[in-house]
């Protein structure tokens, strides 16, 4: 995988603002923060996209996720957020290497912005047939 | 935790289109799918946002997520997707049990839509101390 400015700051590099750290995990704040309290929560594993994360690695983050949602609901007064975690540049992922966003959405409007647009379902029971013979 | 259509089809009352199930999860197809694939994958522990989660289900949630987009992207063809979990209705949660959307983006259009106004963090060293006061 190519260098990114994850694996730098990961290598203590390029400064961040950590606010969580365990074994497989760094959490730290986004320097372009949709809202305050913008957190970003990656895996030490240096993978580009979330499907090509391990277990050990994904249970990881998984298990990261809800702490630091609670410091960061703690520590802004936020009462809803997102979290979000883009995969390949059609999905905008612009760093390429997996992190999930945290992101408090407050009452200003500040946060996420999100287009739900949504359709109807069809072929369901082929299609998670199809699915759950690659999972 | 009020009843929500996720605990009824954990309980099986209400039927779904399965694509992967554990111990802790459960990963059946979006109903109203914003493109073609779209999955839920969703704790079997009752709770209405991810900050009430255990370690434990956290872990396993986050151990399916790659699990369940391989078999997406395989079964799909989808190169790139949005992984979104909301939380408070002010951020969109439309069911109050906790679940994550694999969303894939086609050349179409078709997937999420993500609206992104960045602003510039300011006192980071002081918040990523408050928030790590409270991981």
């Amino acid at each position: 995988m190519a260098d990114t400015i994850f694996t730098k700051i990961l290598r203590g590099e390029i400064p961040c603002h950590p606010v969580y750290e365990d074994e497989h995990v760094l959490a730290f704040l986004d320097v372009g923060p949709l809202s305050r309290g913008h957190t970003l929560v990656i895996p030490k594993q240096p993978a580009e996209t979330l499907d090509k994360l391990t277990d050990e690695s994904a249970a990881a983050l998984g298990r990261a996720l809800p702490r630091v949602a609670r410091g960061v609901l703690a520590a802004t007064g936020a009462k809803s957020y997102n979290v979000l975690q883009n995969n390949g540049a059609a999905a905008h992922q612009a760093v390429l290497h997996v992190h999930f966003h945290v992101i408090p959405k407050y009452d200003d409007g500040s946060g996420l912005g999100i287009e739900w647009k949504p359709g109807k379902l069809e072929g369901g029971a082929e299609l998670a047939k199809a699915i759950a013979a690659k999972v």
